[in-house]
């Protein structure tokens, strides 16, 4: 540990301890360079580790503060209890509906897994492209090679060191977004009629591949805090022919958790067993609050069994559709779907990506997106367990931007969405995480945006729409839900 | 019949019956007023037509000169015989190796089809797509409608009134390239183990897409003139089960030909016997050869059978990664695969260019790249024809940038191509747009680039090779092709 990272340690403590109250103001950096007899730059890290870790926040021209940290909320969601079969996947008239939405004017999006793309900390990496863009031609604007430009698979590879992966640049192959990198993983190890399990809720867009291959999906019991449950998955393991498992381990969409590394490690032992390949989407990893952020499973396999998928669309921005993926042993059949579903991903924007990355912007974005969602993300838990009724669970997220939230069991999170969008907010009903039309009094909300008016009136407005709903039941006892 | 284009249509009539001989000076533009008592500025865009249209080229400081334009090569390539029965696709390996030999550096590419990406007429693109760069942030970086920006679906909706559609841009759906159309297109159309007939040769990237998506493939005689063989196809359809048809009748890829208007209207009229889709292969249309250019199968078809795919990486440049499919009455299933498959389309480079048509670049563009590939294919016809031992034949494309090229039987084009790689030259073999290894003693070649040296000394480089190739078999007499 370096000496900034014990200042910081130390401080993070107090804090924890109560040593220091949410709010109250932490020593100046000369105060605390004297206290703990570092250097004022030693200081000044220690507090810009502080920030980063959510711990603190600077306001201008004032000092440090305590950040008032939300403590974990009262009731977690329950453990998943999805249907245990295999099963066709439905729900994509619910996704069109969702995805059409996002384009109505002046929303208040909550429903979306759209980062914050207002960050400063953008504006390098959009420069560089105008730059780029000036003057291109030639092989500028050609197709780039099939598995993607030398330069931004080397800076990917490096990137990935962070999680554990030691990955030569040829190992991996770029893609367009996350959703070509898990659909062409998929495929390359399924045939129509596979079943595939999953983690339960699960992404809808995973869900919707699966359902365009042909396959059946298993939905496996997920805890909220560690994720899938491994026990459920070996029983399911020795009861169907699972052809591959496909999760989302490190800071999972929509529940939020991070699967404790020993969990990581006994589902890749147990998929070893029975000779079947992981499909492990990472797209929110890099989003964690912890740094050093959490290994991926792809880390401990030393067999080429995990697919490891991940983009830039929830770390920079979704609408340059650039992902990639590490497939491990199944290289040439990925690279055949690649080629076959979209030939090669743009040219310009991948040199651009990787021109950012080499200038350290980043790891710079990154450190300051994290800082804020995590912060955002306790100013949500806040007003949700402050607005919405009793008896509501709330996910604790260890990551990204994205908070589960289970309602009483008699509302509907899809009429629930249709009344707060015509008043201007969308949220993302919990079914369409689902195979089968579970988790209808759930739903996910984004929390980027930093805490503001705006977003805490978008909350209320869903809150009291709930509370209507909520006595509308109660009015008519006589209704009984099918 | 405006009235310049009757005093450029007097003059290319001249031109056509040797008046006026190839290489010779023109009239001045005053003079040719005066001569057809038109205004001056009626002249130059007579002018400017025939330069359009092939006819004329404007030398600087000196005038308008009659272009050497070549005659058709003499002896064209039979029709094709390929194999009569549903067959499984292979060549992914030779595909592979095609693609990965295009990054060499310094190699003189004839094999892939690649535009002229060194245009001027390009800039005003690249300039915008600079600016639009420059400020992004919020919706520029967020996730497109699925469907693909409103800017850009108009825009191609008005583009393709030239090729005779009268469509909605909601009946557009914008992709990442030809290829996540046509992929899109095959899968929303079939199932694993359904037959497709194609053209052949055909595209080896829509055989690719067959092949991963489980299918078989019947290849039909296809006539170098006039494509697909209607009688053949209708053979066909009464004896297997065939489940689609996909094309590429204008400009096509790789023989050049574009098939009459009535042979379109009867390959239409007969599937709509037999009641299957035709996934129509555009992407070559805007560079037909003629003005106004030939109109698309989908032109004819009232009950949305036609899957019409196309995109901007022939026309404008394929680094983009934008095309787009009109998919008739299977919208909902190729939105579905879109989505699975690539979630949406980049959004800064879909506004860039639905910005280039709207000021008027893409048909300026258009026009002058056209001119340009309408007389490089002539220079390399003849280049082809004094080159190559006798017996070669020649293809003679309407439209686009691609020769097709038909040796001596006994000359395999695999390893032509091995052995002109090592001095600095690529091709396509021939076996790449067979399902199943035919066309072992034919080729593809590029023709973009202006006349230079550079490129006849690659086409003697690929004779001299040929030529040393038929000595060498004919020093083998005991050797036998199997």
């Amino acid at each position: 540990m370096k000496l900034y990272e014990k200042v910081a340690h130390a401080i993070a403590e107090r804090i924890e301890q109560s040593f220091y109250q949410a709010g109250e103001k932490l020593p100046s950096i000369r105060a605390l360079s004297l206290a703990h007899e570092v250097s004022i730059s030693t200081a000044q890290e220690a507090y810009r580790l502080l920030e980063d870790q959510g711990w603190a926040e600077s306001r201008p021209k004032s000092g440090f503060y305590v950040i008032n940290r939300q403590k974990a909320p009262q009731q977690l969601p329950d453990l998943s209890r999805p249907t245990q079969r295999p099963i066709e996947v439905s729900q994509w008239e619910e996704v069109l509906s969702l995805l059409s939405a996002s384009t109505t004017p002046n929303l208040v999006q909550l429903s979306r897994a759209i980062p914050d793309l207002n960050a400063p900390t953008l504006k390098p990496l959009t420069r560089i492209l105008s730059d780029l863009n000036k003057n291109a031609h030639g092989s500028m604007l050609s197709y780039e090679a099939l598995r993607g430009s030398d330069g931004l698979r080397l800076q990917v590879a490096r990137l990935m060191v962070d999680s554990g992966c030691r990955l030569h640049p040829d190992d991996i192959i770029i893609t367009a977004g996350c959703q070509e990198a898990l659909s062409s993983s998929l495929r390359a190890v399924t045939k129509p009629g596979d079943v595939v399990a999953v983690d339960s809720p699960s992404f809808y867009g995973s869900m919707q591949a699966i359902k365009a291959h042909g396959l059946k999906v298993l939905e496996i019991p997920t805890h909220p805090e560690t994720g899938v449950s491994i026990e459920a998955l070996e029983l399911a393991l020795e009861q169907w022919p699972i052809k591959a498992i496909q999760i989302t381990p490190t800071c999972n969409n929509p529940l939020g958790y991070t699967m404790p590394v020993e969990h990581k490690k006994r589902l890749l032992a147990l998929t070893a067993r029975y000779d079947i390949p992981i499909i492990e989407d990472d797209i929110y990893g890099d989003l964690s609050y912890t740094s050093p952020r959490p290994p991926t499973i792809k880390s401990f396999d030393t067999e080429g069994r995990v697919l490891l998928c991940s983009s830039f669309s929830k770390t920079l921005a979704p609408g340059f559709r650039i992902g990639w993926v590490a497939p491990g042993r199944y290289g040439n059949q990925v690279m055949h779907m690649k080629y076959v579903v979209t030939a090669s991903t743009p040219t310009i924007t991948q040199l651009g990506i990787a021109e950012f990355i080499a200038q350290g912007g980043y790891e710079r974005h990154i450190r300051k997106v994290r800082a804020q969602y995590h912060q955002s993300r306790d100013v949500m838990i806040g007003w949700v367990e402050k607005y919405f009724p009793q008896g509501t669970k709330i996910s604790y997220p260890q990551g990204g931007f994205l908070l589960w939230v289970e309602l009483p069991d008699d509302i509907d999170t899809i009429t629930l969405n249709e009344r707060t969008m015509t008043k201007g907010v969308s949220i993302a009903p919990g079914v369409l995480f689902s195979a089968s039309g579970k988790y209808r009094n759930c739903m996910r909300l984004n929390f980027t945006d930093k805490s503001s008016e705006k977003n805490e009136n978008a909350i209320k407005l869903i809150a009291s729409t709930i509370h209507e709903m909520v006595s509308e039941l109660k009015q008519q006892p006589h209704m009984i839900t099918i």
